[in-house]
């Protein structure tokens, strides 16, 4: 018998049949003994009206007002769940965040979980064996009592913060994929799904992973180590064992991966712009005077390279920005030119970044190595370099893109059989 | 200055443009400097549609759950009006039942009220004028600290327990009736709005009163001597003086109304039904015995007729059912025929109920007599009389009602000029 946490998206309870889908595939893990907690996001399209309407209300809205407005999505599908399980002869009953308490910060729109109260969550499993049906992306804000939500995907998080309160053994996201790849799938159709990813390699996996799962959510996976197992909502409930581990793809940590591979994952990004600052003052504060500017205007900044100066008194400075930044992210630096002082500046917009993504780089060397020269055999140019413990990162035309992930894909061993 | 609390109903507040047009009849009561509540319902149509989702979830479901998912409704539009009154400049936030709390019995789906706090609401007016935008429909059970709601209509509920809360001055409810008349303008044309009601009349006028308001919020009114003021929502809230007393209807307590009329309006009922019993044993326990079977199939009598018996032995027994109800009352009835032991069973359903309604009909003798006069005028045949302190009925045939309505409603003065 384990405890387990269940997450449906809003594609998984767009309507009436399909939360009677997802009551079925928790009831499969209840008729295996299982403690079960769910939950559940707003009906599809359920946000977005509540979120139009507040802006039709007004352009510039009270966080607070939206908070109490856009929870109510998730308030109507629990229970909607809650009556359906009933149906069915379980015992279950709905929760909204204020009910169970979950604590979080008065951030309103964007709040952080503080704390949860899983207290009462385990004494009903423990008594009368209850499925807990649990509004997520909702919290209170303890001092004011005000409702609070966590931002858009923020169920994801609810999931894991409550696993971790109740300390399940797993929590499982049903999604609209059936785990995470070792990269794009309609880029290599080579790509496998991966078994085990540890916590760390799904948050560099970034634009691969992301469309899977918040990453917040891992990261408060990681801190609490709660295993996040990624599945697919379309199996059919009746066909899976709920003793056996279906397909999908377990987020965990890295030492409950047996076999370590060296590289698990390669991941592109195409919506990159290169900017590069020529000439500039190698003296302290250069960085500050240069991202700042790009900060206060809420550019993103990513890869950012810079050389050791060769004569100690001016270097080039890049970095990328996302494509649609691109001509924005020149006007600022062009008005700090005095400020920042630097000679030139170029750029360019038809670049992609792709990265390569696994723990066991930790303890190989040499792993990049054979990536540039494999680069280099297809006569891909690498415009810029930068790694990280786990990760390294080259920044090539754009039109290479699919050719480098599908080199890259071969030379790591990542192609499925 | 005063304190008011404003209802409004679901169209009045169906879409955002709506929800615009309330904030300004807010805003009026606002900067005329007055404390303001605003009590909201859902958008028109939007609890219809969470009702199907229930019974389509499960056409028996547990009413806990359906509280939950309703009462999300009033949750969106008080969140809404909240941010449309702050882009207007006014100091505004929403309250749910939870959050006030608005403490209920735990019959869920037709909770009654037993506890409201306005500490906090009128703690905000006087520090910062802010005005309260509530929730409607909905409150709490404070022992399990579960959402629950006073069942349909139970906006104009929560407004008058809101108000004896925060003693208001008065409970404004906008409707789309500019008031209660003295009949049905479409049966009468000349029937004249009322500008004052007792609480007593309102709960008489029955079939009149019921369209404009929430019996049960009459009820609460008259326990806790809140003033109700209904009045049109169509009105431009730019025309009206904020200080005066536009068009409406008052209910109140009868000491405040100094002119008391005789008799303040005619109702009447075309959808009954007549059942007589005939040579029924004139014993102890018999009206239970006829009115308990009908009462378990929820069959709601009305009207009950019983003569004195002429020989001590048998009488007959008359009384009114709701025209849908009339074969099933016949059936129950025959079924049960042993049991109450009585000759014959008969009835109509071509009947009508015409009851009239004042509470001067206290001090006043012969209202009744003048009436039965100027029926039989008309050659109109009264099937039934009942009394009370300040109303009588007539059982009529239905296709008179018209004519006896008109008939009386001349009589007792009440035609405008």
């Amino acid at each position: 018998m384990s405890r387990l946490v269940l997450k449906f998206g809003g594609t998984s309870v767009a309507d009436i049949d399909r939360i009677r889908n997802v009551a079925r595939h928790v009831k499969r893990e209840y008729d295996a003994g299982h403690d079960v907690a769910v939950v559940v996001s707003a009906m599809s399209g359920k946000t977005n009206e509540l979120v139009a309407w507040c802006r039709e209300a007004s352009p510039m809205h009270d966080a607070r007002e939206y908070d109490a407005i856009v929870s109510s999505g998730e308030q109507v599908t629990a229970g909607l769940l809650a009556i359906v399980l009933q149906s069915m002869g379980i015992t279950a009953r709905s929760w909204q965040g204020w009910q169970l308490p979950m604590f979080t910060s008065n951030a309103h729109g964007s709040a952080r979980i503080e704390d949860v109260n899983g207290a009462e969550l385990v004494k009903r499993f423990q008594e009368r064996k209850e499925v807990a049906v649990i509004a997520g992306f909702q919290g209170i804000h303890q001092q004011t009592g005000r409702i609070t939500t966590l931002g858009r995907g923020g169920s994801d998080t609810s999931a894991v913060a409550i696993a971790a309160a109740i300390q399940a053994d797993r929590c499982d996201i049903y999604t609209d994929v059936d785990g995470v790849y070792t990269t794009d799938p309609r880029v290599v159709p080579k790509a496998r799904r991966l078994d085990k990813v540890a916590f760390e390699e799904m948050l560099e996996l970034a634009s691969l992973g992301a469309k899977v799962l918040q990453v917040r959510s891992v990261e408060l996976g990681m801190v609490h180590k709660v295993k996040i197992f990624v599945r697919s909502s379309f199996d059919k409930p009746e066909d899976i064992d709920p003793h056996g581990m279906p397909p999908g793809t377990l987020i965990c940590d890295e030492e409950d991966i047996v076999e370590q591979q060296v590289v698990t994952g390669i991941a592109f990004s195409k919506d990159e712009a290169q900017i590069s600052i020529r000439n500039v003052e190698d003296k302290p504060g250069i960085a500050a005077a240069i991202f700042g500017p790009l900060a206060d205007t809420s550019i993103n900044v990513d890869m950012i390279v810079q050389n050791v100066s060769a004569d100690g008194k001016t270097t080039d400075l890049t970095f990328t920005v996302p494509a649609a930044d691109y001509q924005r992210s020149l006007d600022v630096l062009g008005k700090a030119k005095d400020k920042i002082g630097y000679q030139r500046l170029d750029g360019a917009t038809d670049v992609a970044k792709v990265s390569v993504i696994g723990i066991g780089m930790r303890s190989h060397a040499g792993v990049a190595a054979k990536a540039f020269n494999a680069l280099a055999a297809r006569n891909i140019n690498i415009r810029a370099i930068t790694t990280s413990e786990i990760k390294f990162s080259v920044l090539i035309d754009a039109a290479y893109t699919e050719l480098a992930v599908r080199t890259l894909h071969s030379l790591y061993g990542l192609d499925k059989a």
